[in-house]
């Protein structure tokens, strides 16, 4: 009766991404490199960066022209009006406004700081915008996994969020390909016969928060390898864990 | 330049705890008897219904008296009155009321579903409640390792939250010893010279998320091993990681 364990493992020298960069191939040559072939059953956690950098997501700053809108936010927040506009564009309405502090929905649902619109690690008056469809990204790494060795893996996409009345910010999943991103044991007993009924897990943005403990911010690992975990199958994607709005308690 | 890497490990075989019971204790064996034994740097994630059922923060619902305030909540909700009572009493206030859903803020800060008060994995017609300081709960299992092993470990107390905006729950960290809860990336400059700004990550709370998904929800794995991962020195508690009211725009 052994023990369920999982390895997380960081995957190191990659290049710096540029448009048009294959990352599936990118990661297969680099688990081999290092020792870590990827597996049949791996989660593969993808840093949003990465895959934004790929898929030409990277704006320069000094090719925005900042429209009305953009110029007053930029006023009320103290940000480079032409990262408003870009915050502005990548947005479905802004949730909160406090001093510098801009919280927005995304596109996507998704809701964050900026909308997702970032200034590291990206290059000196560049930025780059979340990727258009993170599930798409996702599967597209997966299936060039699948391509080149036949092996079937999922795909996280991840990126950093903040919470509300919680410090600290954690990775979460942006993208999904390959599993279902909850685990559901609703309906299901416990072992003193009491039916466990709020009990789905973001599984999906669990993997991505313990990606991060190997990646870190700054020691060039945007792409991590899990392994050992029995992921749930399906074929769910991030969006499905948007909470939709009649559900939300908090919009 | 190997890779960063780490191991989560579910504990499996332990007792089912009664108050009283000694966690630093049975987890040592319980490692021990499953051939992997606690090292110096681990850290040891424990779910906090265990801790709670040590502790003695098991309630027989039939022995509470229900109050006013509770038998009204009782009826918005339609939740059992005595488990409403048990709620109202570990709350500071009440954050959303809508339905079947209560979320409350815990005397300790955290903002939660129903106070943290809990009906599964307990037993019929009893519930456990958070434990009164998960911090000090925390420190006393790293405190009771370190005397009988030497070894210097890290605990996170941790337990399953809901999240405004995303669907499904994740393990979160509501206590911590031995580790700072943070890792600050604030002021630090990335490969392309920009600095860092929105960098504090809860890595504790990142944490708890690994160790969830060797735990599940059934599977009689309340505690996990996270080996291989260089936690940030301090001595921060997970009273650290809730926001301050005044920097909080979700209140």
């Amino acid at each position: 009766m052994g023990a369920a364990e999982l390895r997380v493992v960081g995957l190191g020298g990659l290049p710096d991404m540029k448009p048009g960069h294959d990352i599936a191939a990118l990661v297969l040559e680099a688990a081999e490199r290092q020792g870590t072939p990827l597996e049949a059953g791996d989660v593969l956690i993808v840093t949003q960066k990465i895959v934004s950098k790929t898929e030409g997501r990277v704006v320069a700053l000094a090719e925005v022209e900042p429209g009305a809108e953009a110029r007053t936010l930029a006023e009320e927040t103290g940000k480079d009006p032409r990262l408003a506009e870009l915050i502005l564009r990548e947005s479905r309405r802004i949730v909160r406004k406090a001093g510098p502090v801009l919280i927005t929905e995304t596109r996507h649902g998704f809701v964050c700081a900026n909308a997702g619109v970032d200034v590291s690690n990206v290059g000196q008056g560049l930025v780059a915008l979340l990727p258009e469809d993170p599930d798409r990204s996702a599967e597209e790494i997966r299936s060039g996994v699948r391509e080149r060795t036949g092996c079937e893996v999922a795909v996280v996409i991840s990126d950093t969020f903040g919470r509300p009345w919680r410090e600290g910010h954690t990775n979460v999943a942006v993208g999904v390909a390959g599993m279902a991103p909850f685990a559901d044991y609703v309906g299901q007993v416990d072992p003193y016969g009491q039916e466990l009924r709020v009990s789905i897990l973001a599984v999906a943005d669990e993997l991505a928060a313990a990606a991060e403990l190997v990646m870190g911010k700054l020691s060039g690992v945007p792409v991590a390898i899990i392994r050992g975990y029995e992921y749930p199958k399906g074929s769910g994607t991030a969006r499905d864990m948007v909470r939709p709005p009649e559900r939300d308690l908090f919009r």
